[in-house]
């Protein structure tokens, strides 16, 4: 009998709704393998965290996380004017979610930017442009960078106000993310977009460096050197070029946002966050204050965040891929939740509904 | 008769080429107004201007600058493994685009994000999601941020190459380009996205306390704040939505280009840069220099940029009007550049052609 222990941190907004549907699915998945165990710890985390013990990463949190086997968290994070009612320090992104990153050093966020040919007609471009479905594995830097670096407030000589902020990185932090990029390729098409600012940015250029002196313990793997601007521009008009793509933080954001919105949703996107010793799960979805409460918001990111901790945390490769399937077979029998579809596209299904159609394919 | 002088810098790769086809269309302005005279002085800048003179930006070109009423730029950069030849802190994009941009100062950069429906068939989005066209002016900080903050790069103390630079920004530079927004959305549909990472970026709080401080003298303008990251999402999910965006440095140079994404091609994107004295115009796209010497390059953005440079520094806006006209006229007629269009899908014609069909259309 194994024994996993998983902090689970629902957090704000939707995150304890779709939480819900992904211990759901674990309960399913233990009941099924007599030989695991899975020991679930709900704590607090984010704002929910913050207004109950005046911190959004409080101790208690913290413990319950060093403990587990794996992390699985929902969303966090309030709208633009209930989060002013959080100092900017205990805000659920800079006082729990960059914490948790750092404290695991959780380096290598894993986005799957995945739409298979049987889920095209959520992606707003067109079918000629998704073809036979778009395939690429983003892969951010998640601990170093913008996020990470120095920040300095305050008033110049001039009597104005001025804040200056450091993007940072060496060539170890570099070099450990540039490898999964050529692993991952190694595994896949071996073709690997390397994306950068070095132009501009004197960090990209010593990104580029590494990535040139890592190619040489991965010939096999094509590298493809790519703006980020240029990028952005052929993630919308030709998704299917890319692969893997690597990147530093700030660009991983924004791009992989972007790769939600050609999926038609970042709700099609869950996420792995690897460090050396422990990895978290997330949806890449926020936390949508506005639809919080209304069981309508899609736990298929979340969902997926569990295939990919069965996968990467457990090694259980053929539970996740039958979840996948699974939850693949609820839209192909026509069902979707309302941030997918409109009324009369297909039979939209609330979040807890959708949870156990998923369970029943399982 | 008025005088303007306007320095050309046709730069590198598909520069030439493009820079030709406005000079026809400038030539034919000025053969139309009898009181106007376009003094022409075409100079070198980026790559070219390197291996000629050895500076991307030579003193001789600076002076013809100085003394221009307007510039226009056309386009500049290397591939990858050529921009090897110049040392980095030479080539093109830090030797000369960056001087040009702080020489003049030229801190707002317009971005017009068009499709007119009746190019829609250039956009990789479905007709349901460019609906009645897509219509975004986006505006972005182009002196300030990390493109203009200082730089480091060393080896620490366990021998480790490291790399420092400063994103940094104070309330004057905030203020006077966030007032650019406002004042545009006033003509406009009095609707901004002010696109920050307040989440994260100090420098997005310092940005959002300016943009709250200076609503209050547009309180006709609705503000809508928006994470970078979700911009990105619904620039692809819904760009209808946007009217009015405006940005810091690096995001506006990504959501830009992702703009270019949707409508297309970058190549439909032409751009202004306005400085408090002096104004330079450019296609958003770069030197494409895969493609130079081909005579196939689009110079829609090129003779964009004439347009803008008409109406915005010379006050001639029934003339770059008729210009945008004319250019749509030459797509609606079925002609297209092969970057826009595969064969059979229009009559592809050269750059040259696309010139002289806008020029017969004036
Ligand atoms: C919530 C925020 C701090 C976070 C980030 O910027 O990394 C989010 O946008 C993400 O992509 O995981
Ligand atoms: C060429 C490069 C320096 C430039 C930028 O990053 O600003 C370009 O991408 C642009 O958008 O004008």
């Amino acid at each position: 009998m194994t024994t996993y222990n998983i902090a689970l941190l629902a957090g704000d907004g939707i995150g304890p709704e779709v939480m819900k549907e992904a211990v759901k699915v674990l309960n399913l998945v233990e009941e099924r393998n007599a030989d695991i165990n899975f020991e679930l710890n709900d704590v607090l985390f984010g704002a929910a965290a913050y207004f109950a013990t005046g911190k959004s990463f409080p101790d208690e949190t913290k413990a319950a996380c060093d403990k587990a086997d794996a992390i699985l968290k929902g969303t966090i994070g309030l709208n633009h004017e209930d989060s002013k009612k959080i100092p900017v320090d205990e805000q659920p992104e800079r006082g729990a979610l960059l914490p948790l990153r750092r404290r695991y050093n959780t380096y290598a966020n894993f986005r799957p930017v995945y739409l298979p040919k049987g889920l095209a007609h959520f992606s707003p471009l067109k079918e000629s442009v998704v073809g036979e479905g778009i395939d690429i594995m983003l892969i951010r830097e998640l601990v170093g960078g913008l996020y990470f670096g120095e920040k300095e407030t305050g008033v110049d000589a001039q009597g104005r106000r001025y804040v200056r902020e450091v993007l940072e990185y060496d060539e170890d932090q570099i070099r450990q993310i540039v490898r999964v990029g050529f692993e991952v390729s190694m595994k896949r098409k071996k073709v690997m977009h390397n994306i950068h600012k070095s132009n501009v940015l004197k960090s990209s250029v010593l990104w580029n460096e590494i990535v040139e002196e890592e190619s040489k313990n991965f010939p096999e793997v094509e590298v493809i050197n790519i703006l980020v601007d240029a990028a952005a521009t052929y993630l919308c008009l030709k998704p299917t070029m890319f692969d893997v793509m690597v990147m530093e933080n700030m660009f991983g954001d924004i791009l992989s946002d972007q790769g939600g919105g050609i999926l038609g949703s970042l709700g099609l996107m869950p996420s792995a966050c690897k460090g050396p010793e422990k990895s978290y799960y997330e949806p890449s979805h926020g936390s949508a204050p506005d639809i919080a409460g209304k069981g309508i918001a899609n736990p298929y990111s979340m969902i997926g965040s569990v295939a990919l901790m069965l996968e990467m945390s457990f090694g259980m490769e053929k539970e996740a891929k039958n979840l996948w399937a699974a939850m693949q077979g609820v839209f192909e029998d026509g069902y979707s939740t309302s941030d997918l579809s409109k009324p009369g596209e297909a039979n939209l299904v609330s979040t807890a509904e959708f949870g156990d159609m998923v369970c029943k394919k399982l």
